[in-house]
């Protein structure tokens, strides 16, 4: 580990370092290190399942100083490396978590959890919970009085157990069952989703073996019948060959001739510090969080020292057993970064693609390599901005060029595609996009076309409930220093009177700084938009305090009983916006240990200690969400629901940061016409500024 | 006219046509007879100022069994061609509109309106406005008490008086006053606005000239003082050569080496009918909505019969005279198509680009070419959905290709670029980009750093006041038949019961029919959407209507007391949706004469009618915005600010409509490696289904 002699910093100029960036994500080696110092606290024999192995993130009392000492380009201080674990004793319930201190090569601290804190799933676990719960012989028994044709395949989802508060102190899994397509019983990639099987086994953690059969209600009412034998009907696959493609659809090319406009530099064996149009940050990427990006800065001003997406809930509409069991905290429960996706040069991303790979633990504490888990490229968003002088006809135009770090997630049935974007303008997007399969249960064919009122059927015999996708977005600002502040404007009509609005015309913006750590909603009706700002460094121009707000959409907030266990697990899906004053280990909105979580854990407790957030180290969680309400055209595989929140500067720079974007010109875009004899102007490429200026009728302007 | 042979149809197999659309822009020489034979019904003396001169579009009782005829491939009834004009007596208040009838080449209806009706400026108009604001003693005498330098260039913006009822029944403009920068004053594309002078003069419209001179208040409240002499400051310019320009972003090339996806048909000398991905709908282009799509199909199935930006609004803030009558209406004002920017090759649009153009009527009645108006590309969106089955590692994946129909508007200080784009899942998006250059005043420099409530300085001495963007979309649907309802959906918790939801985590969605015309909200915390519905269609899977949903940000709605003039006027500007019966009149959601306005005829009106709207022939009204509050770096040209509204199918089809596009692959998006050492993979370009199939770890997937 502490390899190779890199420079991270923002600043090329600033010193070289001879040691890795701290905030780096562990080596293949520091993992190994790791398993390796841990299994030497514990007798020969014991057998630990790692869960996870990751970076222990230095506190910030630490890395504020190195970043200054950086910047300075004064010695810089040493901070040790160290890893934080949990893991269990293998076929037990005892549950750890440890750090370890790599730079000292010693455990500085191992736990037993407990109770109630459960592990996240691992691979190796879910393929042993598939085979055993297939295997048992209840569950084939109960398969059996489904009289499926001969040769049938029966398909086992394991789903995270949820919470309810009943017998359920324990680590379990729910597995729901499918069937592929028996008229097409061999092709791996049928959509089993199409085929849902009223029978639901439900296996413990400690041997994996099957406790109990649930039988699924699949009426309009909670009544659960005998299983009745399978009823032929349709498949309905997502796989091109069984589709007639369309075959009107031309090549649509990105090439960048130059090469790409960014820079990614090594620091140490597992950090990259990337460089884009005035832009630099460090980029990380975990087991859990994947994509995490530090010290996050424009043209070498600080903005923010952590961003990242901290969780995820998706709650369930159906209110009866088990399926009321069902919400997922992938994140948490899984993993953003062990989920992601193998990108694919041409498949995934389109043009001009640089690539970032990871290495996680596996359940034995060997590092395994993700490849391909980050693409990084560039993408044309259409204009930046505009304006024609219509006295001249001359227009200024310059398009908008956005860097893109995306990563693709599978979550069983479902994808998440996450990208965080920058732009010219000084903006931070990001954008989450849900795709893949719905997850879906068996409903009575007798329902198919009378539906219920908590789901839609989108397939003979299937029914995708309602659910809500509640995200967070972690913020942790270094707008201009540490000691940053929320508040919120709002717009306000003016009293009408005589003297002064007369005319009931007048509107004003009011500021409001919000003083303790708390939860707050947006208001459409005066248009509240929430601004991180840092009070002491004005603006040169209005003397305004420098701040980035958040455009992000509102989203009904989660319908669960607020004394329900839904509600209490999803610790951030009541409020548009937390914030909190900064603790080191407050990363994930949910808590830390989300598997049959029971709440009081995550960003809605830690607002409660009503601390004062005034020009200090905060942290703004960012809420954002779609409640999903399944159309048809949501299967078998839905096409792209798309979110966007926007971090924009709001009195940062003294004019648009992006004057200085060359014009759009033919030059350089060498854009082409459609060969056509109808109503084409002719068109030369002219080179140089008056490509832009026109000066006939059709550029005039009028009011 | 009625000239050229062409098939219009959305089926290429329907009847060829021998007349022109009915629904096609008028040609120029329609333009000219309709100018002729108005002329032909006054003296030989009269000398007309032409307003506008626009296609009369037939009655919908017209067109419905035509466009039943042409599917149907019987003989096409008989639809006269008419044209609809508005038009002064030159140098007199006498406003007149008149319908001429093409086809039988007569004045069908020529009648004065009036009072309190006006006509919309036009280009003549203002530059006649400019100059004689310019040469007044009286301006001449009020802008040398400022003392600018020798050699000054002073610039006039004629702006719509707008409404406050104080001596305004007759038409006028309010003109204010800029200057460019003195320390270069030879620079023709000098941006003016930031040197606001606080005089604005006030020039009626029958003999243009100066009839008032308004002094503007540039302090924190209404007091005028004297004009002061001008005190040095900087420039702030937005044409590149004035600015250092970045020097590190590489060219970004978008090419389609066997061509568009699409097909553009004329229909006539005007018509065009655009093919792409199973749509087809006829482009329209006029002199006040700009782009207009009639008989939008999907697969040959009717959705839209007619689709425009039907209005905007954009009152301001600041309370004080004149500023108080702040408020244009853009598209009723001027027009979207007479202010269309000459779209430029590879500066507007990136990408393989076909340009439709237009002609509209001068004020003689002449018509005038406005050349490449709109830009019809493809864009890649991104992936358009995607899943990977965790278990063989096959990823199936296709990407989102969109059409893009794209026109730029500038409005004097300010752009808007205004987009309809459609994607391969059956969706509709309009797209409008706020850009330009702020309406700017001026403001005393004691309050540079202090500011006012109702504004923001963005430079010294100059203010930018806060103002409403308020768009509305008109959708006019005939989802499967002309005969549709407006639902909308919301979803609720359902209520903690020991039996049906002991967990208190169910929820349900429940539908609401709207019976009568009327205004209606967005209500997050419901969830509610809004349907298009024919509820006499049902989803052969599972029952339900065949409906298109519209998504669409919620906005604050008009600050104006409901007693002003702003509000009165806007008569779209207080509800998210608005539904109404269709009337063949009812286009423009602000009503037909907005300049000067006074409320009262728009669809505000409309929906008090309070007429049926279930199953029978609707139109929507979707209103979005944005509550500007400028930052400074939206000066001296704001970057873009982006709304979308999407129209999308809900159990419309009987599956993903975009399970039919071809995967996405290396070999045909040829996309290429950032050439760097680290952490890339060896990729080779894989043809076929294998391409993105992966069977790694990296592709494991987890809950």
């Amino acid at each position: 580990m502490a390899a190779v002699a890199q420079d991270f910093s923002a600043e090329p100029a600033a010193a070289k370092q001879t040691v890795t960036h701290p905030l780096a994500p562990l080596t293949p080696s520091e993992i190994a290190t790791t398993a390796d110092l841990l299994k030497s606290v514990w007798p020969a024999n014991a057998d630990l399942r790692f869960k996870i192995i990751t970076l222990d993130e230095p506190p910030k009392k630490q890395m504020i100083p190195y970043l200054a000492a950086r910047d300075s380009g004064s010695p810089l201080p040493f901070i040790p490396r160290k890893s934080f674990t949990s893991y269990y004793i293998r076929n037990t319930n005892r549950f750890h978590e440890a750090v370890v201190d790599l730079s000292a090569g010693k455990v500085e601290s191992n736990v037993r959890l407990g109770p109630n804190l459960h592990g996240n799933a691992d691979y190796e676990e879910i393929l042993m919970v598939e085979k055993n719960a297939l295997e048992d012989e209840g569950v084939k028994a109960a398969i059996a009085k489904l009289q499926l044709p001969e040769g049938t395949a029966v398909c086992a989802d394991p789903w995270i157990y949820g919470s309810d508060g009943i017998n359920d102190d324990e680590r379990i899994f729910q597995v729901f069952l499918y069937m592929r397509d028996p008229a097409n019983s061999s092709e791996l990639d049928s959509n089993h989703y199409a085929f849902p099987l009223p029978i639901s086994p439900v296996i413990d953690c400690t041997d994996y073996k099957v406790i109990r059969i649930d039988y699924l209600p699949t009426g309009a009412d909670n009544t659960i019948h005998e299983p009745r034998p399978y009823q032929a009907k349709p498949a309905n696959e997502y796989i091109p060959e069984h589709h007639p493609l369309r075959e009107d659809i031309k090549p649509l090319r990105v090439i960048q001739p130059e090469g790409a406009s960014f820079s990614l530099t090594p620091t140490g064996e597992t950090g990259h510090v990337l460089r884009w149009q005035k832009w630099s940050f460090l980029v990380g990427f975990n087991q859990r969080e994947g994509m995490v990006l530090y010290d996050v800065r424009y043209d070498g001003r600080p903005l923010f020292y952590r961003l990242s997406l901290s969780d995820m809930s998706i709650p369930y509409a159906d209110p009866r057993h088990p399926f009321h069991k069902k919400q997922a905290f992938d994140l948490g429960d899984a993993g953003a970064g062990v989920m992601a996706n193998n990108l694919k040069l041409g498949c995934d991303c389109l043009g001009h693609i640089q690539y970032l790979s990871a290495h996680f633990t596996d359940d034995k504490g060997v590092p395994t390599p993700f490849e391909n888990c980050v693409c990084i490229h560039e993408q044309d968003a259409g204009i930046g901005w505009k304006h024609t002088n219509y006295r001249t006809g001359r227009a200024a135009v310059v398009r908008n060029r956005e860097l893109v770090l995306q990563s693709i997630i599978t979550v069983s049935n479902y994808e998440y595609i996450l990208a965080f974007m920058f732009n010219q303008a000084g903006e931070v997007i990001y954008e989450a996009r849900a795709t893949g399969i719905l997850s879906t249960q068996p409903v009575d064919h007798e329902l198919d076309q009378v539906g219920v009122p908590f789901g839609t059927v989108v397939h003979p015999g299937v029914l995708a409930v309602h659910h809500q996708h509640i995200f967070s977005l972690r913020v942790d600002p270094m707008l201009e220093g540490h000691d940053n502040r929320l508040v919120y404007d709002e717009a306000h009509a003016m009293p009408i009177d005589k003297d002064w609005n007369p005319h009931g015309i007048g509107y004003t913006v009011s500021e409001t700084v919000v003083e303790k750590s708390s939860g707050i909603d947006l208001d459409t009706s005066v248009n509240r938009t929430f601004k991180i700002q840092n009070a002491s460094i004005r603006n040169p121009v209005n003397g305004k305090p420098v701040a980035y707000k958040i455009h992000v959409p509102d989203f009904q907030k989660i319908l669960a009983h607020p004394t329900s266990f839904h509600h209490k697990r999803a610790e951030f899906a009541d409020h548009n916006i937390y914030v909190t004053s900064h603790q080191d280990r407050e990363l994930y909105a949910g808590g830390w240990y989300t598997n049959q979580s029971r709440g009081g854990t995550g960003v809605r407790s830690w607002a409660q200690r009503n601390d004062n957030v005034k020009d200090t180290d905060i942290v703004v969680w960012v809420q954002f969400g779609i409640n999903h309400v399944p159309r048809i055209e949501d299967f078998p595989v839905m096409p792209c629901e798309i979110i966007k929140v926007s971090l924009k500067p709001v009195n940062f720079f003294d004019k648009n940061p992006a004057l200085d974007v060359p014009p759009s010109e033919q030059s350089f875009n060498q854009s082409t016409l459609v060969a056509e004899q109808h109503h084409q102007p002719s068109v030369e490429a002219v080179v140089g500024k008056d490509c832009c200026v026109v000066d006939d009728a059709a550029s005039k302007s009028k009011l």
